[in-house]
């Protein structure tokens, strides 16, 4: 019984999602998942101002509660829409489809959409993004990966941030990195420090690099 | 349909808490919850030191993988259950029911549940514990009180770790505790370093006074 109720909600949500990557499929949609205050919203106020004068950007803002993010975001020049969730874990495709007709599609290249805060349940949800980016910073110690693994197996890019802190977290970088690798060879890695705004250009570039293989693929 | 679904699934975990609370009747038991990493398990063996000479504790660790944070308690002398919810994002009563027959409960008089690293989830559901405690780490910046209100208003003690973080974080301490109190106006709070073992003592001490008072009341 609980089992069907659950199939029905993935089923339900896996239409919402394809219907949302078909009205997305010019634009490099990328969903940011990460535990609280991990620093998603710093990282997006960093990477907006380095892309902003490249591409159109728009973001999706995701919390239990509050419109804060969305107005740090707003204060960049960008779009941004909150989406407050009322004590839900994670957003779902159904969410992100009510929201898409408050942005001009047409002109967007680059859609970020920032998850509530939670290393478990988002991981779940297919909003119809191209890929799932995983943020971890090191003061939350070194045994995520292995202890969350699933949001690692399903992400494309893992940033790790906060390095700035290293000096005073007692994380083994080399054994973080081999965890991730272990659960998801395929995953790319980056070491970031918002505060610090180190290799801050590096994640720009990849994300230009994304928004271009995209725009060839949606031309074939 | 789904609403009905989720009304059996609170009501089902109602019962299993109740069933719990009347086993764990002589024994004061703890909910912790907190965000991945906010240092729940270092604060568990800093606390076992401090308490093992005095009282009889025992731990049931919950995580979606591994058995690590279990074997990190054990090796303080303490008896540990680690529960896997395989990808699940919070520990139920059924499942607390299901181990506690693991325990000599007649032995015990402090029993510590240490909850999926899930600042949303956990806060949902009672585990027939006295109370719920919330860790937050400064690292996660100062907006999580008024992010995540929930589980800010159904715990009775907030503690906040990582203090020695402090001037490498962007938190005004102050209006840090003035979100919480406006959120809960009867939580305690409490402010602490596990790295530096700073106030891990006051922790201690709160500790022993519930156990004394719960015992108090058992005997009424």
């Amino acid at each position: 019984m609980k089992i069907d109720v659950m199939q029905d909600v993935k089923a339900v949500n896996a239409a919402y999602a394809e219907a949302n990557r078909e009205k997305l499929k010019n634009i490099f949609t990328v969903n940011i998942i990460s535990s609280p205050g991990a620093g998603k919203t710093t990282l997006l106020e960093k990477l907006v101002k380095k892309l902003a004068d490249k591409v159109n950007i728009a973001v999706i803002e995701g919390d239990l509660a509050t419109a804060r993010d969305a107005l740090r975001v707003q204060a960049c020049g960008i779009p941004a829409i909150q989406m407050n969730t009322n004590g839900g874990c994670h957003l779902d495709a159904k969410m992100i489809a009510n929201v898409l007709p408050g942005f001009d599609l047409a002109k967007l290249d680059l859609l970020i959409i920032e998850n509530v805060g939670n290393l478990v349940c988002p991981a779940d949800f297919d909003l119809g993004e191209d890929i799932k980016i995983v943020l971890l910073s090191v003061t939350e110690g070194g045994d995520k990966p292995i202890k969350y693994p699933i949001v690692f197996l399903k992400s494309s890019l893992a940033i790790i941030n906060k390095i700035d802190l290293l000096p005073y977290c007692d994380v083994d970088m080399y054994a973080l990195r081999k965890d991730i690798s272990e659960i998801n060879p395929k995953i790319r890695q980056m070491e970031i420090s918002c505060r610090e705004e180190k290799n801050i250009d590096e994640v720009a570039e990849w994300f230009l690099s994304q928004i271009m293989l995209k725009k060839q693929k949606s031309i074939l």
